[in-house]
């Protein structure tokens, strides 16, 4: 923990108290709304408007300089007209403000005569030793403080993804995926142009952050490949570094060039990086998200072999299938495996891998029974569970023999909290990891209560499945990288 | 119409009576849960269930023999043991029923002895004339006649994706999928181990089913390839057809084997198969889906060559990355169209491809405006829209001038609707395919409005552009599977 509350970027997530430049009585400039969500958010601290004529902002009080505050702010946000922005944070340095977050737009990422103004920044932080994020970036969430300085409300949950993202609005915009499955960010930055902090040092930070128990990285461009490498391998020997990067295909360099003026670099150089440092490459924002709740909930595995466990035959297929292309091998059970399941699986269904229970069995042999026998065998690393438990079949069995609606309803919750139970609990009992996948939503209520009790739930096999498949390569190479030592 | 209404397919998947075999007063049982289905989904014709001993079934008068029908129903549904089916069919042929659905499983799946019985399925069905889908199958949906054999409620709307799989429980499974994404199937079939009925016979049919735009295959293996080449080559002329095989993986290969009895065969094989007779293949259940809802409502594209529109730097990067991996171009955009961008996208963002325009402009322009001057260049063959139009801004934006909060969800549920008919509109001005991707679930009104507008909304970037890479190759392939006449 002493690293953690000592790393710079510590003050600027946890500030005690926030003056904001940007903000005033117009509702849709910029500023405005994301003081809104900040306050909409609850932050506890104190939270000071900074605006040159307006008495009070929002409600609030507002301040015209820095020096005015009843005491120096642990922390500012910068919303505001390119221009003014260097003048605004020598106020803050000489107020004794020296965690700053500058939002404002214009600097590197439009060309030389912006890389000057950019410059500028620089000097004046390192003249009052300020620490700042941006330009060009959206700022900070964390949750569990309630800070939330982007332009979007953030309903998720606290949770243990921490992010850095070279993409400002692209942390706002996985807020609303995060919910789907009941997810959150433990703390989160957009690191913008990157002028002082860069995502290293976020790496770096969030390595030593015990709320964090994986990090999402979207990766436009690396500006300091070595001092990264280093953070990188460092970080990943501890904890999982998942990394999306858009700007191998020259689309989307380009695209990222005009984003944020980072020079992407190809393909293959970034994917033996992140190999080399154990990073696991996602190539898609859902993979990014997928791999990052299975990474950060579930015990690395010993190997590539992987039980499927289904009660219908397409999607343990599809599973098999997506296994195989995605570098894990199907388990080839042992004889008293075999022995234990051939009471359950009947003739027309499967006793290989998948074991397919069909739909006519017991259900409770399904969640309470078949996951043991699979999990007990030596040759299975993994396991993937296809997982169904439709609240209309629940509700409609127990209906049968109770009468009364408002208690059948309190049964199939506790049903189902019951079984659910049992599947979240397995990791636990084996020390394997084992994956879910269901089409259903979040609004069913098992998928809620698994993802809840910390189990990956995904909505499709071949998803699951593959997130499965980063959990092995990364327990591969972390084992490799601790080896090294 | 004719062919169609003549096809053998059309009377089972239009009944106007049904007569159920293997349902009881055991609500437990496959066949009672089945036929529950039925009931429930509102069928409009006549039911009779068939028992040995039982009076009434469901409520239902139930009937010993199909000879005392009051008249011969037009479909059987049997979920019976596998040693009663033959005589249960031989009935169906004595009293006139010719078109018959078998459930029962533990036939040609389950060995030589099982491949003894099916065949004495087929000589009976011969006999008489029955025309009969599986063994070893759930049945079949068709929700314009609000027809469900399967064990799974049907909840989603009556749509325009015609579907037959290889795998029974497959397509219920698609039932909640579906229904995250508005859409619905127009027929699908379980057609299970084909003795008599394959997916052949499926795909000729539903490509003459006038409420089928799209059809998806869940393919294990095909059983007589000349013949699904030729029809498959027809099809492809007159509408897409998306297949996703799941056998070309050992491991895929293996669960195929043991879940229908079919023997798959090589992954390369079936994709050039694919790919002569004009099919675009899926590699996930999600893609399936995915390249359903934009085969089936967009219009044909012209070329390769692809717009981003983004108001998000992330996504867009995201999105053009997709589009190059994916064997599409961003299109370098005509002089006239990046004059006319110029004054909409300020100095901070993009005026190349990916456009992106920054949330801080007029968002009106983004729906209105800019999708025009992209789609009216000549360089641009498709366009993919980032869609985000958040309740909760417009909520907030509207209460700034709206003081009775009734009126202010009436005025933002009209500016979604009208902001959702531009972009859905789109298609029709300029006969160019248009897919949208939003992070946002369908709980969010805009996703609702213009998925029901018929505007595909897709859960990420990705996704979206490589359901538009599919798009463009069959629009391909359709163009020399037609030039070939």
């Amino acid at each position: 923990m002493g690293n953690f509350e000592e790393h710079p970027l510590y003050k600027m997530m946890h500030p005690k108290s926030i003056a904001f430049w940007g903000a005033s009585s117009s509702p849709m400039r910029m500023g405005t709304i994301q003081l809104m969500q900040l306050l909409s958010m609850g932050f506890e601290g104190a939270v000071y408007p900074m605006h040159p004529r307006e008495e009070t902002v929002a409600g609030l009080k507002a301040y015209k300089n820095a020096k005015d505050l009843p005491a120096p702010a642990d922390l500012a946000v910068l919303v505001l007209p390119t221009d003014v922005v260097p003048q605004i944070l020598e106020e803050c340095g000489k107020a004794g403000i020296d965690r700053v977050i500058i939002v404002s737009a214009g600097f590197g990422e439009i060309g030389p005569e912006g890389k000057v103004m950019q410059q500028r920044l620089v000097e004046i932080a390192d003249q009052y030793n300020i620490q700042f994020l941006g330009p060009n970036c959206i700022g900070v969430v964390n949750p569990y403080v309630k800070l939330n300085t982007t332009f979007f409300p953030y309903q998720a949950t606290a949770g243990f993804i921490g992010m850095a993202s070279q993409s400002g609005s692209f942390i706002t915009q996985l807020f609303v995926h995060l919910e789907k499955f009941g997810l959150g960010f433990s703390q989160g930055f957009s690191v913008g142009n990157e002028a002082m902090t860069d995502i290293s040092d976020c790496l770096e930070y969030l390595g030593e952050c015990p709320n964090t128990k994986v990090i999402g990285l979207y990766i436009e461009a690396i500006r300091d490949g070595r001092r990264f490498f280093e953070i990188a391998k460092k970080v990943a020997k501890k904890k999982p570094i998942v990394a999306f990067y858009v700007g191998g295909s020259g689309a989307g360099g380009r695209a990222a060039l005009s984003h944020t003026g980072a020079l992407a670099g190809p393909d293959l150089l970034y994917s033996g990086v992140f190999k080399q440092c154990g990073i696991i490459r996602a190539y898609s924002i859902e993979e990014l998200i997928d791999f990052c709740f299975v990474l950060g909930t579930q015990p690395l595995a010993n190997g590539n072999k992987i039980a499927v466990l289904t009660h219908s035959g397409g999607p343990g297929a599809a599973a098999a299938d997506a296994a195989e292309r995605n570098g894990m091998v199907l388990s080839s059970f042992g004889d008293n495996t075999l022995e234990k399941l051939k009471k359950f699986v009947p003739h027309t269904a499967s006793v290989g891998n998948p074991v397919d229970l069909t739909f006519s069995r017991n259900p409770n042999d399904y969640t309470e029974t078949l996951p043991k026998i699979l999990l007990e065998d030596d040759n299975v690393d993994g396991m993937f569970m296809y997982v169904l438990l439709p609240a209309h079949r629940i509700l409609e069995t127990i209906r049968q023999t109770v009468p009364d609606e408002e208690q059948v309803e309190q049964l199939a919750r506790a049903y189902v909290e019951t079984q659910c139970s049992e599947i979240a609990g397995l990791t636990t009992i084996y020390a394997k990891p084992v994956v879910g996948g269901s089409f259903c939503p979040r609004s069913e209520l098992f998928v809620q209560v698994l993802q809840d009790k910390g189990f990956p739930v995904l909505p499709s096999p071949e998803r699951a499945v593959k997130a499965m498949g980063a959990l092995m390569v990364y327990s591969r190479m972390r084992k490799a990288l601790l080896t090294e030592d």
